[in-house]
């Protein structure tokens, strides 16, 4: 039996650009957990997570408490978990600051346990010398399709946070529907999307209806999306959909509950997506309880937790008609190789999947960042992840984060130093 | 990466005694299907289930399509069993005779694929050199508890079935309420047993309800179930619930339908039970759409097919506060203890499992039959399911295949040698 020997955790910093969403603006840089596991048998597997500091410092402090279990034992592993979540429990809420999507404290152990999950399946797919995707249960795609992720944001970073003599990311300031346009043909162009998606809820909805009409124009054969992260009320989303609601392929979290999202789903039959109201088994319950008026789930193997939760959750879409779609959130190359091939082998999900990788630059991969061809990445022969790490890149990066100063992500404090008046509400519009 | 050279699959019949049930009897001998995977590694895969004809057929069918397959590629395993599935749709219902509980032609393609899923699990298990329970996932229980399975019999099978000399089973007849108290005593001296479920729907309900009665004055502190397999009309299973009500664990398949079922639910309150009215994702769907009358789900990896969709089962009671429980069929010991891993490894199973296991005397498995104690089967720390073939066993079981005359079960056509007026009518009371 393959036991685990040792667990190597290293938080990392990747550039981001000045991305808009419904709490602010992205900071000047993304935190990101990367995890070694190492077997006894000197097989590594590879994970990648949420790097802030409540994500962090409890993935440091299970890990001691991993060194000897079978790196198939998944039950010891939530043991584990649930032992650190038991003694931790009070200061949790304390601790974590909502400052952005995706950052809710229920999704903490969640957010551990997937971390170490992902990265003992690579461990244990090397190890049969299987790619990820055959590993977890045969491929259903070769190519993983992907959508252009696209964010209205700012030229440049409040500041000079990369020095003097940066010149700011190459996509640009993003404005308005016409510079939404032009950014998604600058992504089609380099990535070959297939599909799109608007981040919105930033500004009056309005403009943002105008923003995905300019799109349809532009891309009349791509499926469209809109996402304003439950930044709007149900009126303000009727009145969107009235606009747009024939254009869309799905309408993504528009309100902020699920009780809304029923009563928009009642008054205008949309297909209604979402990675905000229905994240655990108890929200898919409720959805269900409703009479299923979220008709697409958003999986996102790092908070419902790990593949094989994310395989059950297929399940549960199978079983009460629901569709499957993929979240993401800020990530590097580890990540991105962890969804396509959970992807690749997850029947039934029915979307291109988002990605954030075009907006990063940097990546902790060896032989440089992950390729896309018409919009789609590859799975490989390659056993596990098919990726290595880079450790010169790894080094790299963890000096960027020990220098970069943030470390709990907070959008709506980034946003202040633009807009020293901004504050966070939701619904805004 | 290890693929499929050789499937061998052999029908074996083992004795099995006169067991009354709502179909009818059991006949002389029960028809299992013996299934070997071996790699190109040279590592075998073994697993058990149905023998009749129907199933038989279908996995000789689909056993060559999968050489050359990956031991994990069970999209492409799905992928075959469709695909026979779709060439033989046609032939499929008249195929089939529904002569027996756990015959519903639905089922068929699952039985198809649970078979090979389960067998190349094993082969897995043992290419990692873990028991099967770690491989699924670690194990939750190092003994798993079974609970005594008791059935009206007669004494002796019509006619001589094993030779003139032959002098029947040790059980002896069991047609009334003292003999149903004095049967569960043998068992549970012999195996420990802390748990009793009475097979009903044969006799007059009132009858049943005596012996479920005394089994409570005998065992008082044993949980108790009670399982008529749907024979009950709605006022049967009323008027019965009213006298045993309160002494049952669950009340399992008392009616034959999930609209009878969530009657009895509003009207009892009481713990509802099943294995024959939610066995699929659909009909799992159906029961959550009715407010889950039935909370209770009785797995079976034969036909809730494999161990995987067992754990994905065991995630929708999870998501949707129902119980898990374990059905059984009869069968050897390579069937045991696959249903004694899965257990092991699967969260929220509440119940002891069932087990036919006591009724049959002959195995294929090398080193004599598995041990119970306690009531329990233990997890060893062997690969895979612990267990290895005799070949001996496997020849003379299936020379006793070849002989028996058996092809499918039909315990209907059996009653009528004893009884020849005998009709199948559900609910029969």
């Amino acid at each position: 039996m393959n036991r685990i020997a040792d667990i190597r955790i290293t938080p990392i910093a990747l550039k981001d650009p000045p991305l808009l969403n419904a709490s602010g603006v992205h900071e000047p840089y993304t935190l990101r957990s990367i995890i070694e596991i190492e077997s006894d048998s000197g097989h590594v597997g590879l994970a990648e997570t949420y790097g802030d500091d409540d994500t962090l410092l409890r993935l440091q402090a299970v890990a001691p408490q991993l060194r000897g279990l079978g790196t198939h034992d998944l039950a010891a592993l939530t043991d584990a978990v649930l032992a650190h979540g038991k003694g931790r429990q009070a200061g949790v809420a304390a601790h974590v600051v909502d400052g952005a999507p995706g950052t809710h404290p229920a999704r903490a152990l969640d957010k551990v346990f997937a971390g170490f999950e992902t990265g003992l399946a690579d461990l244990n797919a090397r190890a049969a010398g299987l790619p990820l995707a055959d590993w977890l249960g045969g491929r259903r795609m070769q190519q993983v399709p992907y959508s252009a992720y696209l964010f209205y944001k700012f030229g440049r970073h409040h500041g000079t946070p990369y020095g003097p003599e940066d010149a700011g990311d190459p996509w640009g300031e993003v404005l308005d529907a016409a510079a939404v346009v032009r950014l998604a043909q600058d992504m089609v162009g380099q990535y070959g999307f297939g599909s799109l998606k608007l981040k919105a809820g930033v500004f009056a909805p309005d403009l943002e209806a105008d923003a995905l009409l300019a799109l349809h124009d532009a891309f009349p054969k791509h499926p469209l999306r809109i996402d304003p992260n439950g930044n709007w009320s149900l009126d303000t989303a009727l009145k969107v959909a009235e606009r747009v609601g024939s254009a869309l392929e799905y309408y993504e979290d528009p309100v902020p509950t699920l009780a809304d999202m029923a009563e928009l789903n009642h008054r205008t039959g949309l297909m209604l997506a979402t990675n905000m109201v229905v994240c655990d088994r108890s929200e898919f319950a409720a959805n269900v309880g409703l009479g299923t008026p979220v008709r697409t789930i958003l999986s996102d193997h790092h908070f419902w937790p790990g593949f094989r939760a994310t395989r059950e959750l297929a399940a549960h879409c199978d079983t009460f008609g629901l569709k499957l779609s993929m979240h993401s959130n800020s990530h590097a190359g580890i990540s991105l190789m962890a969804m396509t091939h959970l992807a690749a082998s997850t029947p039934g999900l029915a979307y291109a999947c988002d990605t954030h990788y075009p907006w990063q630059s940097e990546d902790v991969i060896a032989g440089g960042r992950v390729p896309f061809v018409d919009g789609a990445v590859a799975i490989t022969d390659a056993p596990g992840l098919g990726v290595t790490l880079d450790p010169e890149a790894l080094a790299r990066l963890h000096e960027q984060y020990l220098r970069c100063g943030i470390r709990s992500r907070n959008d709506t404090r980034e946003m202040q130093k633009h807009q020293p008046g901004f504050v966070k509400r939701k619904p805004r519009f």
